[in-house]
């Protein structure tokens, strides 16, 4: 029987048709994401997307992502890490019992301080099931950044950073915006230019600002800053990893993201190997296995 | 003989009447900083705030700051460091000679990367003249701050932090926005432990995400939040700096801004003092004695 599987994320949402063996039949996205909808309009929102995927009766759908926040359709309570499949379909919530199914985020906390991440733990459980490594270290580049360890095929413990964030901010709002253009392609020498910068000890708040005096001195052409500037910040964020026992990192998103970690952990020795959406649909499906009866 | 002393930033200027000794005989603020003087306005704006002042035969002005820069009156190209006194008067720029003197701002370099200021060269050279200190380190708060290293009297070299537009971005821009109060007062103990967890090797970029958690699961009020976030990004900028062999730091700026460096400085075990604007007055005065035939 066919199944609809969901990514509701901030900004946008993507949807897919499935098999019970996890084939994906059709795929749609829109820029619907839960700061879209007004409150109480989640149901309006589902039937118009996805109401014709949903007409065969009995067809089940699960949903992950920030539909499942306090600003979403209904808040999902985090799962505490460790956490495994079995503990994340264990915390499911139904929001139309036996019909839409709504996958909560998980939680870490460190020294008193909480981490969070929703529709990400889904991505990581269809990497494991796809890559089979159930030991490793996998990074999900975006706005917010997750590291995450995983352990035995759970989740061990993760982190977040900003990085994506960061850079539109500082690409777009800081003083860098007016000598740099923010949509300028990847230059991989500026690039990594800017991840060696990084290592300086000299921090992100110093390194930053010669984004702006090496335009200032026309010591880098306007192209080329953005990389730089990308470059300063993705390696920050991994100078905080210790990843000489890793021999290879999963990345999990979209090839313009991973595509620029995997050249900046390539730099370090560790190798990469990239998976996009189909890691979302994978996570569904390995849920869906065990959540509906007939998946 | 009295004379005119102004301090003309991006977004504001200060000028102020002194008499030959350097005593401040009036003063006046204005939000008309060079962002807010059309091409070619620069005489204009200036005589309707100044005329005044400057109306005696033979009086004479020295401007220092941004007005200096290439979006101001006239560009005076960066002295090198390091730079004494002396080598900033060789570099001032007659506007109208004999009349309106502009005073040149300071670069450094580090390894390829220039670093800059402007207006800041005056406050140092205040401040030597006003504490006597001719070694040291003196640290500008502000948007763009200044760690500066003096010996002999001379600016030794600088390194420039964007932690005050960081802060900025954060509080306003950013996710961060939603859950803190960017105009709440210090609150010290959650200053202070933002600047402890700054130092925990996870980075800026992860740590800021704290600063949205802690809200999310109400473990920190909002009144707290601004003032932890700021102690993560002035933690992060004192992590960078060796001051084991430092006792003393001079602080030049606003009282708010100032009293923050100043707890976080000290709780590293090194004492600070600090000085406001009458530093800027007394740096200007500093070079109207080597410059002005009867200042």
């Amino acid at each position: 029987m066919h199944w609809v599987a969901v990514d509701w994320g901030t900004s946008s949402l993507r949807g897919a048709l499935l098999d019970s063996t996890g084939k994906v039949l059709a795929e749609q996205g829109h820029p619907r994401g839960i700061l879209s909808v007004p409150a109480g309009g989640f149901p309006e929102v589902f039937e118009s997307l996805f109401g014709e995927w949903m007409r065969p009766e009995g067809t089940r759908c699960i949903i992950s992502g920030m539909a499942g926040s306090q600003q979403g359709w209904v808040e999902a309570p985090y799962c505490a890490c460790p956490a495994g499949l079995a503990d994340v379909v264990r915390s499911i919530i139904d929001i139309q019992p036996g019909r839409i199914a709504l996958v909560p985020g998980l939680r870490d906390e460190h020294a008193g301080v909480p981490d969070v991440m929703r529709g990400e733990e889904v991505q990581i459980f269809g990497a494991i099931a796809l890559t089979g490594l159930r030991d490793g270290v996998f990074v999900l580049p975006g706005t917010h950044n997750k590291w995450v360890r995983v352990k035995g095929g759970r989740v061990e413990g993760f982190r977040t950073f900003m990085t994506g964030e960061f850079y539109a901010l500082l690409s777009q709002h800081s003083i860098l915006a007016r000598t740099l253009d923010a949509d300028a392609p990847l230059d991989e020498a500026a690039f990594l230019q800017g991840v060696t910068q990084s290592g300086n000890g000299e921090g992100l708040l110093h390194n930053a600002f010669g984004a702006r005096t090496l335009a200032l001195f026309n010591r880098m052409p306007k192209s080329q800053l953005s990389s730089y500037l990308s470059g300063l910040l993705i390696g920050e964020e991994l100078r905080t990893q210790s990843l000489q026992t890793t021999r290879e990192v999963v990345l999990i998103g979209s090839p313009a993201l991973t595509k620029r970690y995997a050249l900046a952990i390539s730099a370090t020795g560790v190798s990469t190997r990239t998976l996009g959406a189909e890691a979302t649909w994978a996570g569904l499906h390995a849920l869906a296995t065990q959540l509906l009866p007939t998946p």
